[in-house]
């Protein structure tokens, strides 16, 4: 796996479920204490999230962090299937 | 959660699995494609793990990334119990 492939991965997984929680990247960025542009930018794979930040937007995604990371884990499967 | 709770859940979980591998630090920073002293930072808490990082060590831990994650939930839930 490159870097590039799990940025891949992480971004349609931090999309794809705040989508399913009809929160806008502002309102999830807010929630989770983070600058308001954060969520923008790591879903743009502008920024390289910690693992802390996982634990704090997990919690408002539904989620719990291992599972947020075990669907990072399946997209990548995707991609690998595909490609 | 604490970010000073959400490192030291980190720090057991990674010094436990490491060592029931029987692997150094400088070993697995080796392993990992990481700087010789990475692993002895993350350990002391001095250096906060990106998500990445992640992926890239626990392919030399014998777990998965998920299972990791787990178990500094787990140990937060002690840390908590004690608390």
């Amino acid at each position: 796996m490159s870097e590039q492939e799990f940025i891949e991965a992480f971004r349609t997984t931090l999309k794809d479920l705040r989508q399913m929680q009809k929160l806008s990247q502002e309102k999830l960025a807010f929630k989770a204490g983070l600058h308001p542009t954060y969520i923008s930018l790591l879903e743009r794979g502008k920024r390289k999230p910690t693992l802390f930040v996982i634990f704090k937007i997990t919690k408002h995604l539904g989620v719990t962090p291992s599972s947020f990371v075990n669907n990072i884990q399946e997209e990548l499967l995707k991609e690998n299937e595909k490609g």
